[in-house]
Protein backbone atom coordinates (compact mmCIF):
# COMPACT_ATOMS: atom_id res chain seq x y z
CA UNK A 1 0.00 0.00 0.00
CA UNK A 2 0.99 3.00 -0.44
CA UNK A 3 -0.35 6.94 0.95
CA UNK A 4 1.44 8.68 -1.81
CA UNK A 5 -1.25 11.11 -2.93
CA UNK A 6 -2.21 10.52 -6.62
CA UNK A 7 -2.30 13.90 -8.55
CA UNK A 8 -5.13 15.37 -10.79
CA UNK A 9 -4.67 18.36 -13.00
CA UNK A 10 -6.84 20.11 -15.78
CA UNK A 11 -6.54 24.00 -16.66
CA UNK A 12 -8.84 24.93 -14.28
CA UNK A 13 -11.80 24.33 -12.52
CA UNK A 14 -13.55 21.26 -14.87
CA UNK A 15 -11.21 18.78 -13.54
CA UNK A 16 -12.94 19.07 -9.99
CA UNK A 17 -15.40 16.84 -11.63
CA UNK A 18 -13.08 14.37 -12.18
CA UNK A 19 -11.56 14.70 -8.52
CA UNK A 20 -15.06 14.27 -7.23
CA UNK A 21 -16.16 10.75 -8.77
CA UNK A 22 -12.40 9.88 -7.91
CA UNK A 23 -12.81 10.58 -4.23
CA UNK A 24 -16.06 9.02 -4.13
CA UNK A 25 -14.74 5.53 -5.97
CA UNK A 26 -11.44 5.73 -3.80
CA UNK A 27 -12.33 7.42 -0.63
CA UNK A 28 -9.31 6.21 1.24
CA UNK A 29 -6.87 8.09 -1.11
CA UNK A 30 -5.40 11.34 -0.84
CA UNK A 31 -5.15 13.49 -3.73
CA UNK A 32 -3.31 16.76 -5.08
CA UNK A 33 -5.64 19.26 -7.41
CA UNK A 34 -4.09 21.26 -9.44
CA UNK A 35 -5.92 24.19 -11.63
CA UNK A 36 -3.57 25.82 -13.77
CA UNK A 37 -5.59 28.66 -13.99
CA UNK A 38 -3.34 31.35 -14.41
CA UNK A 39 -2.89 29.91 -18.52
CA UNK A 40 -6.51 28.77 -18.84
CA UNK A 41 -8.58 27.84 -20.99
CA UNK A 42 -6.18 25.41 -22.96
CA UNK A 43 -9.03 24.38 -25.41
CA UNK A 44 -8.67 27.43 -27.38
CA UNK A 45 -4.98 27.19 -27.85
CA UNK A 46 -2.70 25.17 -29.98
CA UNK A 47 -1.46 21.80 -28.91
CA UNK A 48 2.21 22.71 -28.76
CA UNK A 49 1.20 25.35 -26.20
CA UNK A 50 -1.38 23.31 -24.18
CA UNK A 51 1.38 20.54 -24.27
CA UNK A 52 3.98 22.36 -22.91
CA UNK A 53 1.64 23.67 -20.21
CA UNK A 54 0.55 19.97 -19.41
CA UNK A 55 4.10 19.33 -19.23
CA UNK A 56 4.85 21.94 -16.99
CA UNK A 57 2.02 21.11 -14.62
CA UNK A 58 3.56 17.11 -14.57
CA UNK A 59 6.76 18.25 -14.20
CA UNK A 60 5.82 20.31 -10.99
CA UNK A 61 3.78 17.66 -9.34
CA UNK A 62 6.04 15.19 -9.48
CA UNK A 63 8.35 17.17 -7.59
CA UNK A 64 5.33 16.69 -4.84
CA UNK A 65 5.23 12.64 -3.34
CA UNK A 66 2.82 11.61 -5.85
CA UNK A 67 1.86 7.79 -7.09
CA UNK A 68 -0.14 8.60 -10.38
CA UNK A 69 -1.07 11.33 -12.00
CA UNK A 70 -4.28 11.89 -13.92
CA UNK A 71 -4.96 14.25 -16.69
CA UNK A 72 -8.60 15.52 -15.82
CA UNK A 73 -8.36 17.82 -19.44
CA UNK A 74 -9.31 16.70 -22.56
CA UNK A 75 -6.96 18.81 -24.28
CA UNK A 76 -4.30 17.94 -22.30
CA UNK A 77 -4.80 14.49 -22.79
CA UNK A 78 -5.21 14.77 -26.40
CA UNK A 79 -1.86 17.26 -26.84
CA UNK A 80 0.23 14.49 -24.48
CA UNK A 81 -1.40 11.32 -26.93
CA UNK A 82 0.07 12.96 -29.44
CA UNK A 83 3.41 13.18 -27.88
CA UNK A 84 3.74 11.37 -24.47
CA UNK A 85 5.62 12.29 -21.38
CA UNK A 86 8.37 10.12 -20.16
CA UNK A 87 7.31 10.29 -16.09
CA UNK A 88 8.11 7.78 -13.31
CA UNK A 89 4.96 6.90 -12.25
CA UNK A 90 1.58 6.08 -14.35
CA UNK A 91 0.26 8.70 -15.89
CA UNK A 92 -3.72 8.38 -17.04
CA UNK A 93 -5.40 10.33 -19.78
CA UNK A 94 -9.31 10.86 -20.69
CA UNK A 95 -9.65 9.81 -23.78
CA UNK A 96 -9.16 6.25 -24.35
CA UNK A 97 -11.28 5.15 -20.87
CA UNK A 98 -14.16 7.85 -22.63
CA UNK A 99 -13.67 5.83 -26.30
CA UNK A 100 -13.59 2.35 -24.54
CA UNK A 101 -16.88 3.40 -22.58
CA UNK A 102 -18.51 4.73 -25.49
CA UNK A 103 -17.24 1.67 -27.29
CA UNK A 104 -19.67 -0.60 -25.02
CA UNK A 105 -21.96 1.57 -24.94
CA UNK A 106 -23.19 2.11 -29.07
CA UNK A 107 -25.23 -0.10 -30.24
CA UNK A 108 -26.11 1.48 -33.52
CA UNK A 109 -22.14 2.49 -34.03
CA UNK A 110 -22.76 6.20 -34.22
CA UNK A 111 -20.85 8.05 -31.64
CA UNK A 112 -21.16 12.01 -30.75
CA UNK A 113 -18.43 13.65 -29.26
CA UNK A 114 -18.56 17.29 -27.65
CA UNK A 115 -15.35 18.61 -26.92
CA UNK A 116 -13.37 22.46 -26.94
CA UNK A 117 -12.25 23.37 -30.23
CA UNK A 118 -8.36 22.01 -29.35
CA UNK A 119 -9.77 18.45 -28.94
CA UNK A 120 -11.62 18.20 -31.46
CA UNK A 121 -9.59 19.37 -33.61
CA UNK A 122 -6.65 17.13 -33.13
CA UNK A 123 -9.28 14.64 -33.52
CA UNK A 124 -8.65 12.89 -30.44
CA UNK A 125 -12.14 10.86 -29.38
CA UNK A 126 -12.32 10.08 -33.40
CA UNK A 127 -8.95 8.77 -33.97
CA UNK A 128 -9.01 7.19 -30.87
CA UNK A 129 -12.47 4.55 -31.47
CA UNK A 130 -11.64 4.46 -34.67
CA UNK A 131 -8.23 2.60 -33.67
CA UNK A 132 -10.44 0.27 -31.39
CA UNK A 133 -13.14 -0.37 -34.17
CA UNK A 134 -13.41 0.09 -37.55
CA UNK A 135 -17.31 -0.57 -37.20
CA UNK A 136 -18.24 2.85 -35.86
CA UNK A 137 -18.64 6.35 -36.81
CA UNK A 138 -17.44 9.52 -34.70
CA UNK A 139 -19.55 12.52 -35.32
CA UNK A 140 -17.55 15.40 -33.56
CA UNK A 141 -18.71 19.01 -32.35
CA UNK A 142 -16.76 21.62 -31.09
CA UNK A 143 -18.71 23.77 -28.40
CA UNK A 144 -16.26 26.52 -27.37
CA UNK A 145 -18.86 28.29 -25.69
CA UNK A 146 -19.77 25.57 -22.87
CA UNK A 147 -16.94 26.53 -20.59
CA UNK A 148 -17.51 30.08 -20.50
CA UNK A 149 -21.62 29.40 -19.93
CA UNK A 150 -20.24 26.93 -16.89
CA UNK A 151 -17.78 29.58 -15.24
CA UNK A 152 -20.48 32.39 -15.67
CA UNK A 153 -22.71 30.02 -13.64
CA UNK A 154 -25.85 30.14 -16.15
CA UNK A 155 -26.25 26.11 -15.35
CA UNK A 156 -30.34 25.91 -14.67
CA UNK A 157 -31.03 28.19 -17.52
CA UNK A 158 -32.89 28.54 -21.20
CA UNK A 159 -29.86 30.48 -22.77
CA UNK A 160 -27.58 27.54 -21.92
CA UNK A 161 -30.35 25.15 -23.21
CA UNK A 162 -30.07 26.82 -26.62
CA UNK A 163 -26.69 27.05 -26.78
CA UNK A 164 -26.26 22.96 -26.29
CA UNK A 165 -29.41 22.46 -28.84
CA UNK A 166 -27.81 24.14 -31.60
CA UNK A 167 -24.16 22.52 -30.77
CA UNK A 168 -26.05 18.74 -30.45
CA UNK A 169 -28.74 19.54 -32.78
CA UNK A 170 -27.06 17.83 -35.89
CA UNK A 171 -25.12 15.05 -34.25
CA UNK A 172 -28.84 13.98 -33.45
CA UNK A 173 -29.82 14.49 -37.02
CA UNK A 174 -26.83 11.51 -37.74
CA UNK A 175 -28.60 9.47 -35.41
CA UNK A 176 -26.00 8.86 -32.80
CA UNK A 177 -26.84 6.83 -29.84
CA UNK A 178 -23.77 7.54 -27.79
CA UNK A 179 -22.72 10.76 -26.80
CA UNK A 180 -19.17 11.38 -25.28
CA UNK A 181 -19.32 14.87 -22.81
CA UNK A 182 -15.29 15.14 -23.84
CA UNK A 183 -14.60 18.06 -21.67
CA UNK A 184 -14.21 18.20 -18.00
CA UNK A 185 -17.02 21.04 -17.89
CA UNK A 186 -19.77 19.19 -19.69
CA UNK A 187 -20.73 16.74 -16.75
CA UNK A 188 -22.14 19.94 -14.80
CA UNK A 189 -23.79 20.31 -17.98
CA UNK A 190 -25.71 16.98 -18.00
CA UNK A 191 -29.46 18.14 -17.02
CA UNK A 192 -28.91 20.33 -20.37
CA UNK A 193 -27.45 17.82 -22.06
CA UNK A 194 -30.21 14.99 -21.24
CA UNK A 195 -32.68 17.84 -21.93
CA UNK A 196 -31.79 18.42 -25.01
CA UNK A 197 -31.08 14.48 -26.19
CA UNK A 198 -33.70 12.78 -24.50
CA UNK A 199 -33.44 10.01 -22.43
CA UNK A 200 -32.45 7.84 -25.15
CA UNK A 201 -28.95 8.81 -26.16
CA UNK A 202 -26.34 7.24 -23.77
CA UNK A 203 -24.17 10.31 -22.01
CA UNK A 204 -20.31 9.46 -21.10
CA UNK A 205 -18.69 11.40 -18.59
CA UNK A 206 -14.96 11.56 -18.62
CA UNK A 207 -14.56 11.44 -14.85
CA UNK A 208 -16.41 7.75 -14.61
CA UNK A 209 -14.51 6.39 -17.39
CA UNK A 210 -10.97 7.21 -15.85
CA UNK A 211 -12.30 5.88 -12.28
CA UNK A 212 -12.54 2.51 -14.22
CA UNK A 213 -9.36 2.81 -15.57
CA UNK A 214 -7.58 3.53 -12.42
CA UNK A 215 -9.85 0.74 -10.44
CA UNK A 216 -8.25 -1.67 -12.72
CA UNK A 217 -4.50 0.07 -12.34
CA UNK A 218 -4.87 -0.50 -8.60
CA UNK A 219 -6.37 -4.35 -9.31
CA UNK A 220 -3.53 -4.93 -11.53
CA UNK A 221 -0.64 -3.23 -9.17
CA UNK A 222 0.55 -0.90 -11.44
CA UNK A 223 -0.86 1.37 -8.44
CA UNK A 224 -0.64 0.68 -4.96
CA UNK A 225 -3.96 1.71 -2.73
CA UNK A 226 -4.07 3.28 0.15
CA UNK A 227 -6.08 1.85 2.77
CA UNK A 228 -5.09 3.93 5.72
CA UNK A 229 -8.43 5.47 6.42
CA UNK A 230 -9.83 8.00 5.27
CA UNK A 231 -8.53 10.21 2.71
CA UNK A 232 -7.42 13.73 2.47
CA UNK A 233 -6.58 16.32 -0.65
CA UNK A 234 -5.18 19.56 -1.71
CA UNK A 235 -5.99 22.20 -3.79
CA UNK A 236 -3.51 24.21 -6.03
CA UNK A 237 -4.10 27.13 -8.57
CA UNK A 238 -1.34 28.72 -10.93
CA UNK A 239 -3.35 32.19 -10.18
CA UNK A 240 -5.90 33.71 -7.20
CA UNK A 241 -8.79 33.25 -8.81
CA UNK A 242 -12.04 34.86 -7.88
CA UNK A 243 -14.46 32.56 -6.58
CA UNK A 244 -12.19 29.53 -7.49
CA UNK A 245 -12.93 27.94 -3.14
CA UNK A 246 -16.70 28.78 -3.59
CA UNK A 247 -17.35 26.80 -6.80
CA UNK A 248 -15.19 24.24 -5.99
CA UNK A 249 -16.79 23.19 -3.12
CA UNK A 250 -19.98 23.20 -5.44
CA UNK A 251 -18.63 20.71 -7.82
CA UNK A 252 -17.01 18.37 -5.09
CA UNK A 253 -20.28 18.82 -3.23
CA UNK A 254 -18.28 19.54 -0.28
CA UNK A 255 -19.09 22.55 2.41
CA UNK A 256 -15.74 22.53 4.05
CA UNK A 257 -12.87 22.41 1.64
CA UNK A 258 -9.17 23.28 1.91
CA UNK A 259 -7.76 26.34 1.48
CA UNK A 260 -6.77 26.68 -1.91
CA UNK A 261 -3.16 27.65 -2.63
CA UNK A 262 -1.81 29.84 -5.08
CA UNK A 263 2.00 28.26 -6.40
CA UNK A 264 3.84 29.43 -9.21
CA UNK A 265 4.53 26.79 -12.33
CA UNK B 1 9.29 62.93 -37.13
CA UNK B 2 10.06 59.19 -36.61
CA UNK B 3 9.61 56.26 -38.52
CA UNK B 4 9.73 53.81 -35.19
CA UNK B 5 6.54 51.88 -34.70
CA UNK B 6 3.72 52.30 -32.61
CA UNK B 7 2.86 48.96 -31.02
CA UNK B 8 -0.11 47.94 -29.91
CA UNK B 9 -0.77 44.83 -27.90
CA UNK B 10 -3.68 42.89 -26.67
CA UNK B 11 -4.17 39.86 -24.83
CA UNK B 12 -5.67 38.19 -28.51
CA UNK B 13 -7.76 39.66 -31.41
CA UNK B 14 -9.50 42.28 -29.66
CA UNK B 15 -7.19 44.92 -29.89
CA UNK B 16 -7.01 44.48 -33.47
CA UNK B 17 -10.60 46.98 -33.64
CA UNK B 18 -8.35 49.78 -31.76
CA UNK B 19 -5.36 48.84 -34.40
CA UNK B 20 -7.80 49.47 -37.68
CA UNK B 21 -9.14 52.85 -35.64
CA UNK B 22 -5.55 54.28 -35.45
CA UNK B 23 -4.26 52.91 -39.05
CA UNK B 24 -7.35 54.53 -40.50
CA UNK B 25 -6.49 58.46 -38.21
CA UNK B 26 -2.86 57.84 -38.67
CA UNK B 27 -2.36 56.28 -42.30
CA UNK B 28 1.10 57.18 -42.06
CA UNK B 29 2.66 55.19 -39.15
CA UNK B 30 4.22 51.86 -38.62
CA UNK B 31 2.20 50.09 -36.22
CA UNK B 32 3.43 46.57 -34.58
CA UNK B 33 0.82 44.45 -33.01
CA UNK B 34 1.35 41.78 -30.30
CA UNK B 35 -1.76 39.22 -29.38
CA UNK B 36 -0.84 37.19 -26.07
CA UNK B 37 -2.95 34.05 -27.44
CA UNK B 38 -0.74 31.82 -25.48
CA UNK B 39 -1.98 33.28 -22.22
CA UNK B 40 -5.59 34.96 -23.28
CA UNK B 41 -8.08 35.80 -22.10
CA UNK B 42 -6.88 38.10 -19.53
CA UNK B 43 -10.55 39.23 -18.31
CA UNK B 44 -10.87 35.93 -16.09
CA UNK B 45 -7.61 36.70 -14.27
CA UNK B 46 -6.36 38.51 -11.21
CA UNK B 47 -5.09 42.02 -11.48
CA UNK B 48 -2.14 40.20 -10.16
CA UNK B 49 -1.66 37.84 -13.27
CA UNK B 50 -2.59 40.52 -15.65
CA UNK B 51 -0.28 42.89 -14.88
CA UNK B 52 2.50 40.70 -14.90
CA UNK B 53 1.35 39.28 -18.41
CA UNK B 54 0.69 43.07 -19.46
CA UNK B 55 4.66 43.96 -17.75
CA UNK B 56 6.06 41.04 -19.90
CA UNK B 57 4.87 42.30 -23.37
CA UNK B 58 5.75 45.78 -22.76
CA UNK B 59 9.06 44.56 -21.97
CA UNK B 60 9.31 42.69 -25.03
CA UNK B 61 7.80 45.16 -27.34
CA UNK B 62 10.30 47.36 -25.93
CA UNK B 63 13.23 45.38 -27.36
CA UNK B 64 11.74 46.13 -30.88
CA UNK B 65 12.19 49.90 -32.07
CA UNK B 66 8.92 52.15 -31.14
CA UNK B 67 8.42 55.33 -29.77
CA UNK B 68 4.76 54.69 -27.96
CA UNK B 69 2.75 51.68 -26.47
CA UNK B 70 -0.94 51.46 -27.13
CA UNK B 71 -2.17 49.30 -23.73
CA UNK B 72 -5.33 47.92 -26.70
CA UNK B 73 -6.85 45.64 -23.62
CA UNK B 74 -9.15 47.16 -21.06
CA UNK B 75 -8.01 44.57 -18.50
CA UNK B 76 -4.88 44.99 -19.03
CA UNK B 77 -4.86 48.98 -18.90
CA UNK B 78 -6.99 48.40 -15.47
CA UNK B 79 -4.37 46.92 -13.84
CA UNK B 80 -1.45 48.84 -14.92
CA UNK B 81 -3.37 52.22 -13.74
CA UNK B 82 -3.07 50.47 -10.52
CA UNK B 83 0.53 49.54 -10.91
CA UNK B 84 1.84 51.80 -13.54
CA UNK B 85 5.32 50.20 -14.64
CA UNK B 86 8.15 52.90 -16.12
CA UNK B 87 8.84 52.58 -20.00
CA UNK B 88 11.09 55.14 -21.70
CA UNK B 89 7.80 56.04 -24.37
CA UNK B 90 5.25 56.97 -23.82
CA UNK B 91 2.44 54.65 -22.54
CA UNK B 92 -1.18 54.86 -23.66
CA UNK B 93 -3.93 52.92 -22.32
CA UNK B 94 -7.67 52.70 -23.06
CA UNK B 95 -9.78 53.71 -19.59
CA UNK B 96 -9.05 57.06 -19.02
CA UNK B 97 -9.78 58.21 -22.95
CA UNK B 98 -13.25 56.26 -22.87
CA UNK B 99 -13.90 57.80 -19.16
CA UNK B 100 -13.34 61.50 -20.90
CA UNK B 101 -15.11 60.62 -24.19
CA UNK B 102 -18.33 59.02 -21.67
CA UNK B 103 -18.13 62.55 -19.66
CA UNK B 104 -18.09 64.35 -22.58
CA UNK B 105 -21.13 62.66 -23.77
CA UNK B 106 -23.75 62.36 -20.92
CA UNK B 107 -26.45 64.22 -20.69
CA UNK B 108 -28.24 62.19 -17.21
CA UNK B 109 -24.93 61.77 -15.76
CA UNK B 110 -25.71 57.88 -15.61
CA UNK B 111 -22.82 56.24 -17.31
CA UNK B 112 -23.22 52.35 -18.15
CA UNK B 113 -19.59 50.45 -18.46
CA UNK B 114 -19.98 46.63 -19.87
CA UNK B 115 -16.41 44.85 -19.64
CA UNK B 116 -14.76 41.71 -18.93
CA UNK B 117 -14.83 40.44 -15.37
CA UNK B 118 -11.01 41.94 -14.29
CA UNK B 119 -11.97 45.51 -15.51
CA UNK B 120 -15.22 45.85 -14.18
CA UNK B 121 -14.10 43.71 -10.57
CA UNK B 122 -11.06 46.72 -10.55
CA UNK B 123 -13.84 49.73 -10.88
CA UNK B 124 -11.32 50.77 -13.14
CA UNK B 125 -14.03 52.53 -15.11
CA UNK B 126 -15.95 53.74 -12.21
CA UNK B 127 -12.88 55.05 -10.07
CA UNK B 128 -11.77 57.08 -13.35
CA UNK B 129 -14.72 58.78 -13.65
CA UNK B 130 -15.75 59.57 -10.27
CA UNK B 131 -12.13 61.39 -10.37
CA UNK B 132 -12.88 63.54 -12.97
CA UNK B 133 -16.35 64.44 -12.10
CA UNK B 134 -18.17 64.11 -9.07
CA UNK B 135 -21.62 64.28 -10.44
CA UNK B 136 -21.87 61.19 -12.58
CA UNK B 137 -22.74 57.54 -11.11
CA UNK B 138 -21.38 54.58 -13.01
CA UNK B 139 -23.43 51.33 -13.36
CA UNK B 140 -20.87 48.03 -14.87
CA UNK B 141 -21.96 44.77 -15.32
CA UNK B 142 -19.14 42.68 -16.52
CA UNK B 143 -20.26 40.40 -19.77
CA UNK B 144 -17.85 37.68 -19.58
CA UNK B 145 -19.41 35.75 -22.28
CA UNK B 146 -19.11 38.06 -25.15
CA UNK B 147 -15.49 37.44 -25.85
CA UNK B 148 -16.27 33.69 -26.60
CA UNK B 149 -19.02 35.22 -28.73
CA UNK B 150 -17.39 36.87 -30.94
CA UNK B 151 -14.45 34.12 -31.16
CA UNK B 152 -17.02 32.08 -31.89
CA UNK B 153 -18.12 34.27 -34.55
CA UNK B 154 -21.53 34.12 -33.57
CA UNK B 155 -22.05 38.12 -34.18
CA UNK B 156 -25.44 38.48 -36.22
CA UNK B 157 -26.82 36.31 -34.21
CA UNK B 158 -29.84 36.50 -32.10
CA UNK B 159 -28.27 34.03 -29.53
CA UNK B 160 -26.13 37.14 -28.66
CA UNK B 161 -28.06 39.55 -28.95
CA UNK B 162 -29.75 37.65 -26.18
CA UNK B 163 -27.26 37.49 -24.01
CA UNK B 164 -26.40 41.18 -24.54
CA UNK B 165 -29.77 41.77 -23.87
CA UNK B 166 -29.47 39.97 -20.36
CA UNK B 167 -26.31 41.83 -19.62
CA UNK B 168 -27.17 45.68 -20.36
CA UNK B 169 -30.91 45.53 -19.76
CA UNK B 170 -30.68 45.98 -16.30
CA UNK B 171 -28.23 49.37 -17.14
CA UNK B 172 -30.94 50.41 -19.32
CA UNK B 173 -33.11 50.03 -16.24
CA UNK B 174 -30.96 52.46 -14.46
CA UNK B 175 -31.41 55.15 -16.64
CA UNK B 176 -28.09 55.57 -18.77
CA UNK B 177 -27.82 57.76 -21.29
CA UNK B 178 -23.98 56.72 -22.29
CA UNK B 179 -22.37 53.17 -22.48
CA UNK B 180 -19.06 52.31 -22.28
CA UNK B 181 -17.83 49.34 -24.80
CA UNK B 182 -14.87 48.85 -22.03
CA UNK B 183 -13.46 45.76 -24.06
CA UNK B 184 -11.83 45.87 -27.28
CA UNK B 185 -14.40 42.42 -28.48
CA UNK B 186 -17.16 44.57 -28.07
CA UNK B 187 -17.33 47.19 -30.95
CA UNK B 188 -17.58 44.26 -33.11
CA UNK B 189 -21.13 43.21 -31.46
CA UNK B 190 -21.77 47.20 -31.86
CA UNK B 191 -24.99 46.42 -33.90
CA UNK B 192 -25.81 43.49 -30.95
CA UNK B 193 -25.97 46.80 -28.51
CA UNK B 194 -27.58 49.45 -31.01
CA UNK B 195 -30.43 46.42 -31.36
CA UNK B 196 -30.73 46.33 -27.64
CA UNK B 197 -29.94 49.90 -26.49
CA UNK B 198 -32.24 51.35 -29.13
CA UNK B 199 -31.03 54.38 -30.67
CA UNK B 200 -30.86 57.32 -27.95
CA UNK B 201 -27.97 56.04 -25.99
CA UNK B 202 -24.51 57.06 -26.86
CA UNK B 203 -22.10 53.88 -27.53
CA UNK B 204 -18.24 54.88 -26.50
CA UNK B 205 -15.64 52.70 -28.46
CA UNK B 206 -12.21 52.64 -27.02
CA UNK B 207 -10.44 52.54 -29.87
CA UNK B 208 -12.10 55.93 -30.87
CA UNK B 209 -11.40 57.31 -27.97
CA UNK B 210 -7.51 56.36 -27.60
CA UNK B 211 -7.08 57.76 -30.97
CA UNK B 212 -8.32 61.30 -29.96
CA UNK B 213 -5.78 60.35 -27.35
CA UNK B 214 -3.09 59.68 -29.60
CA UNK B 215 -3.59 62.46 -31.85
CA UNK B 216 -3.15 64.81 -28.99
CA UNK B 217 -0.25 63.72 -27.55
CA UNK B 218 1.31 64.42 -31.82
CA UNK B 219 -0.19 67.84 -31.65
CA UNK B 220 1.94 68.59 -28.31
CA UNK B 221 4.78 66.93 -29.57
CA UNK B 222 5.30 64.02 -27.14
CA UNK B 223 4.98 60.95 -30.00
CA UNK B 224 7.00 62.25 -33.03
CA UNK B 225 4.29 61.61 -35.92
CA UNK B 226 6.02 59.92 -39.46
CA UNK B 227 5.01 61.94 -41.98
CA UNK B 228 6.93 59.98 -44.76
CA UNK B 229 3.87 58.21 -46.85
CA UNK B 230 2.17 55.21 -46.24
CA UNK B 231 2.69 53.49 -43.16
CA UNK B 232 3.26 49.61 -42.74
CA UNK B 233 2.14 46.64 -40.35
CA UNK B 234 3.45 43.32 -38.46
CA UNK B 235 1.52 41.15 -36.46
CA UNK B 236 2.90 38.89 -33.72
CA UNK B 237 1.41 36.36 -31.41
CA UNK B 238 2.31 33.91 -28.89
CA UNK B 239 0.42 31.06 -29.64
CA UNK B 240 -0.18 29.48 -32.99
CA UNK B 241 -3.90 30.15 -33.27
CA UNK B 242 -6.26 28.66 -36.02
CA UNK B 243 -7.85 31.40 -37.74
CA UNK B 244 -6.17 34.26 -36.10
CA UNK B 245 -5.28 35.46 -39.85
CA UNK B 246 -8.49 35.10 -41.23
CA UNK B 247 -10.37 37.19 -38.17
CA UNK B 248 -7.37 39.48 -38.31
CA UNK B 249 -7.86 40.42 -41.93
CA UNK B 250 -12.11 40.48 -41.13
CA UNK B 251 -11.66 42.85 -37.86
CA UNK B 252 -9.27 45.21 -40.18
CA UNK B 253 -11.57 45.39 -43.06
CA UNK B 254 -8.17 44.20 -45.17
CA UNK B 255 -7.75 41.21 -47.81
CA UNK B 256 -3.84 41.50 -47.82
CA UNK B 257 -2.10 41.15 -43.84
CA UNK B 258 0.72 40.37 -43.41
CA UNK B 259 2.01 36.78 -42.32
CA UNK B 260 1.31 36.35 -38.39
CA UNK B 261 4.46 35.57 -36.89
CA UNK B 262 4.47 34.05 -33.51
CA UNK B 263 7.07 34.91 -30.85
CA UNK B 264 7.63 33.88 -27.66
CA UNK B 265 6.95 36.53 -24.76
Amino acid sequence: MSSLAIAVFDSGLGGLTVLKVLRDHFPGENFVYLGDTARLPYGSKSPETIHKYAKRNIDFLLKTKIKAVVVACNSASAALRSHPVAAPVPVFEVIQPGAEAALAATKTGQIGVVGTFATVSQGAYAKCITSLSAEVTVHSQACPLLVPLVEEGWIDDPLTNLVVNRYVGPLLNKGIDTLILGCTHYPILKKNFRKVTGPDIQLIDSGEAIAHKLQRAIAHGSVAPNTGGRGSFQILTTDKTARFAEIAAYLLGEQNIPTVEVVDV
